[in-house]
């Protein structure tokens, strides 16, 4: 859309080209001195913005947290603590803080809940990773229901909740230790399951890698994984496949 | 539905419960010598049926496709050979046989495509994966637009066509070698996209793992993982998320 | 026993002290130009004897396959071929070869099968391994019933099938690609489980490696593993626990 | 049994076919916030229940063996520290704690403990899983011996023991480093043999693979294997065997 | 040089072959107590000397600065910290900290820098690395341009960039989590690129390993890679080509 | 150059920027069936084109040969075979195949070598990966000195070539078991060691992952590595740094 | 000799063989609460006790310290630290402390150092390891050589020491990072190496993996590996060969 | 000795230091086409010549033999095979080949062999590399005692051959699978064990690393380990080993 305008003005010889490439280059970008800030983003996927908290300081985090709330945006923090909380709290007062997920979440502009992401858990241990996709699976416009602790182990228990996870559009199935959950859900469901690995386990788990495994060589067809612990993957892929769904027909197809 | 008839029956005295719960045990399954058959599948996910031809002898492979084609279904073989076709062609003589992905198809009923499901590749040498996830795809209903060779090594390539990527309801990335065109297709959508590392590589690609860690660990949004050479899963997930999107609406909000 | 009639010798100086040592360190070898038979095995395991068949030669197998039989025992061969059966049929012409679970088996005592050993499988191609376990325990003389293709991806026909496998004695679980199955059943029964993960799959599977820490993480109880396609230890344990119950209590109890 | 009930009003037309399985599927299962209980589980292993205290608060171990004590029940929960058992103990005053093996022990019903399983550690090192395995097998009711320190580095120390070990009708075998115990015992036995690997040890040991590995490539047959410091599986498995081994015959015999 | 001196004084015979050879040895050490001192490394690399610090004491660090100092030679102290260079402060006053890169340097002779290495991140997580990379390249001789967080998951941010960076004389591209920044570098430039995977990511990153090994199968031409956070070694590699393109025609071709 | 052409037209009016933007795509790509060709890689190199032949029909190999070579350019074409090479050769008859480094070269345009790259070897089996990095250095415009059998097993071997090796603008060190060559010959040089791990070796080797780890690893500076038996790799980056030297001072310089 | 004399006794009638048997079994052990003790060690090996203090409490350590102390024995503890040498001071007051290679050492006996043994390393970083080794040799009899911080990145300060380490019975070789020191001195000797990896070093590293591998795979005959960090391991192994060489002709021999 | 000469001469007059420095450079070597021979080592180890025949062609390998055997050494060829042989015996008529081993051996100075190697493998598959072993040890001058198939699974025939083994200068332990053998054997000597792990298993075995890291790992003392299935490394070191003691005391000793 602005590279027709800036397009337009050359054409119009109302600017040079040279000058239009430097503008098109600079402008989507504003210099803090620790990151190039895209405003491009919610543009692009119609939602707010995210940062990845845990690599860096109080300070950042609650500087980028000011300049985007400043321009209007919601903004999700993910992997953050009560320290790093603390400081954006100063800068950004709405911002609230959810302890087990460790995301901070400042909401400007109040989305409606859309459609319906299942979020289903094989055990207790894997809360913090499945609310962190819970939390950023809200953030991005889907409404999300849980259904925790329903693992293989006890398999009855998924059995009693199945027909209601089939109701979601997407389900996030999120399993640590052996990681058998998302293929059995995959075998009793036709909706697309996103499969997020936890580190939960010991020894021949090796921090995850055992769920990842599993996962990736499950028999049951309909699984996309995610990276180990990734819960904030899993939820933003959810609500993206969640909002095409509710969005209706493909581009293509009207 | 049929559960419903027996437990009717149950209720007004013509069959005891005992004998309810045998045939609701033995109803859905045929046995042939070497596997179980599940007729099923095609109610639960509104497609065919898949055979994973690879284990099996042509004589496995020629029996199970002319069962399922006998009940008038439509039959895919994944990681087929020309000698596995020529026996299933014996009992199937319409089947068709696609020597770059492997794939056996047996058609019974025709579909008409819907939506839009683009497949991109890293390389020429990816494109067996890639036609594997293209045509069961389309096998499972879905419109295919094929995007090869676009990879990162030459990146403009890949913009040259992005446009036209962003067209789909589901983007499918496969590469192998380094994997990295998944990550830069997300960092330019806002559709899921599916990424299959391809064993396409020597030394340090470890027959794949290189591509599939570098697609777990993206930092870019909206990225579901399959198995190292899944096209076949690939091409499943992204036909479901695309058969969602233009059935339109989810359950819930109807 | 043969060490106290020695002793007893000793005692009544009718031998030496050191000439009996030294009887007692030769008498129970045998020399064969390549290996050591041990004809203590049979007395202490109260079972025949086992034939590591892959890495010898056909006369290799011939020559060992003839010398147990003479001494009166059965023998187990495994991983066995063609070639290697035709060698041992000349020398034992009552010797029987299946080619699925590639065993060997010269039965001179017939044994009546005692108790109840379950194999399951997940999936068509696990068949080889179980076969290797049923036939080593049956041989080691447990009756077995098979209950194959009842893997995760269909969990439906596990359950169809659970009340029948909760009868034995002990449970084989045999499971490639991401090996839930194991976990699944031992969700479902208070038998001890014997897990055999197998190199059935591709990509990230690593020739087994998946099921394998699958089923080592298992987050149900009762499930003992042994090594990726170890049919052969599945069967044995299997046995070995089949018979300690139709033994009936224990030594200490008595 | 309760099923039989339920469907017994609905043939009695006293209840809907509807009504009816909504019961079956809410009945088993009491909702706490973090976690679904399973009464289940008792009734199907005839044993107590186990809390896997690790990763839980203080708080949520507390309240669940308060719940399943108040349902009369034995609770064991494993690789529980100090401050957890603390707030175990306000709830469940008679609750023990053993800081060796992690476990607390709330014991309501006193078991005659049965048969026998023996434990047996490579070194002084692996003693905190031994005793998890040894603590494990005695709540799950075996008798159980302990033979610590005869690993295979003074291997006569052994040999020893092994008549008393022979005696057992199950044996667990922990060892570290190596990890070469279970095959020697194993070689010495005609008993089921359960080897647990441990995570004693440093450099190449890679945090109990090396041992895993051993175990799981012992030449010796009759060996099961479960996870790194998996004392606890070992126990529970143990206990299966031989309270299977005490009860005598098996069902099908009978 | 020195070796012919001293082969002149054989020759002459005012030396002994015997003592010749001895100081020969023992000329180029002197001996601390814990470190063997090289004074020929400036000479022989036409740079200062460099101190791993990491793993050795205060004291230490101290006394190496020290006497590299006294010897009036540029000293670079790489991993140190706070600690570390207060003991190096009081030896060496005017020796600088910069805690972001962990460098400790004291610089005696001036250097102007020539010709120019571009140092790029994909993230502002990779700058410490970063800027180890680009204060070792500086410290020899090496002019140095930064552009820091053009990664893959924001790929117009990197074209913004790439006219000034191909510019450089050797490029070097620091990534982590997935590690597509060199390889999409490589693919838009002619000159060498040094790539420097580090540990930034989690889970299936397995602490730079995903970075390492998408950096090693890049399709991209022209890319050299080093250990996994090894900043210093890519700015040496870089200031050794720098200077070598700086210094004009090779050996050979005068 | 031609964009600016492009944009002088759409000011001119005499092109829409719709139009200009089409061109602009689709200019720089030629559509064979299976690949798309780059014509920008010449003018962006200054060399001509690389064919990785491995994964290619004879047919589709000699198709690109014969295609660039039409287009007036020199072609290197890697890992290929002698079929391979009967195909190139039918089209293109001057092309020379040498079976060791398993290179074909069609050379249009001859190049008279410039600088110097030095190739050293540790044993006698890397020359096929040491020679394929000599050809890719020729083909790219590099005089090649080759030092085979000069590894650290007999290190007196390396010292008495040294003086001659670093004479080279930069040395290539190929090296497979141990691997130590490079870090070796980086002790004793000041010019960039580009390192090339190979699959020579057998049991820990992990097929050329010793080599790569030990390389990676190196303590002396100045190296830079490629992927497991990457010849082609080394030899491209080589040749780039030897031409950049040979080009003299860099362009901010000038 | 003890075992002579019981047979003796049972020849005569003065002891049942079953009492002989049973006194056998006992006699070597004393029981402490947590580790079975073996006096046999000494006679066997000709040295003093060795005890892993890591893993054990101070208190045990110290209990184990006295009872061989009051065993007239020589008693090496490794992997000690200033806690657990407190402890075992006040029971052993002479036991002296080395904090580098973290040794207690408590020495009855004083033997007077044979042979000769020499420890290299690679870097001063190695040097807690190499001192574990040197104390260690030296403690079972071994007089030692230290020759620090010759590694192979300054490999001259290798050579101006060969000819003194090339006197020695045995060659110790410790190194880390690349671990390519032990190959070296292998191809400079006819002594046998004794190659100790260390974890020295970051990244592909692998906490010593790379050292480990590099050592196994080495080009040069004459190495044997013992685990990363296992500097005990390797002055054990060193001291052994230097006191076979030290005692002369071999057995056989005379 | 040689250097001495030619420094002489130097001293004299006789010849320039310019002159004395080349011919020392290249007075060793000799150049074949492809590999440079070192006629030092015979001087430097008292022994023969080795060839690794595996990766060089008949042609090559014939030729090296016939360069050794005309300069009057002693050619042992490793890992060669009938077709090698062949080739090798047509110039060097003499050479013997055995097939298990895979050895070419020709011998032109018959030595007597000395002192005493015992050979022992854990099972009958061993055999190729344990005879690798063996054969290497005596071509380097040893005597060599056999104890094959004495491995853990039936430890009882490995005590029954201790005290004979226990004879030897050097042990030499060879055994796949678990690889427990050398450990039980360290336990039992106070002979120096050189443990050789084998490729011999399947599943997670994994090539022969379950093997190493169990000798790696072994709690007993004195072992050094070389790569798997290196039986020329462990035959060579145990020949070393054993010379070392047969040659007596130490040099500083003297």
């Amino acid at each position: 859309m602005e590279i027709k305008q800036l397009l337009q003005l050359v054409k119009e010889g109302k600017m040079s080209i040279h000058e239009a490439e430097k503008l098109l280059k600079k402008l989507p970008y504003e210099d803090l001195d620790f990151a190039k800030l895209d405003h491009h983003r919610t543009l692009r996927t119609g939602f707010g913005e995210v940062v990845f908290c845990q690599s860096k300081t109080p300070e950042q985090n609650a500087e980028i947290f000011a300049h985007f709330y400043a321009a209007g945006k919601n903004v999700l923090g993910t992997r953050a603590n009560q320290t790093q909380y603390e400081a954006v709290k100063q800068s950004v007062p709405g911002a609230q803080f959810d302890p087990i997920s460790r995301c901070i979440i400042a909401t400007e502009q109040h989305l409606t809940p859309k459609g319906s992401v299942a979020v289903c858990t094989g055990g207790t241990s894997d809360m913090p990773v499945a609310e962190e996709a819970a939390k950023t699976a809200e953030f991005f416009g889907a409404r999300v229901s849980r259904f925790y602790d329903v693992g293989v182990a006890g398999i009855h228990r998924l059995f009693a909740n199945m027909e209601q996870i089939n109701q979601a559009n997407c389900i996030i199935a999120v399993a640590g230790m052996e990681g058998a959950l998302p293929g059995v859900i995959a075998g009793l469901t036709d909706r697309p399951v996103i499969a997020v690995p936890t580190s939960v386990g010991y020894g021949a788990n090796f921090e995850g890698l055992s769920a990842l495994l599993t996962m990736l060589n499950s028999c049951a067809e309909g699984i996309g994984v995610v990276n180990i612990d990734n819960g904030f993957g899993a939820g933003y892929l959810a609500a993206q496949i969640n909002r095409l769904v509710c969005d209706g027909k493909s581009k293509e197809e009207r």
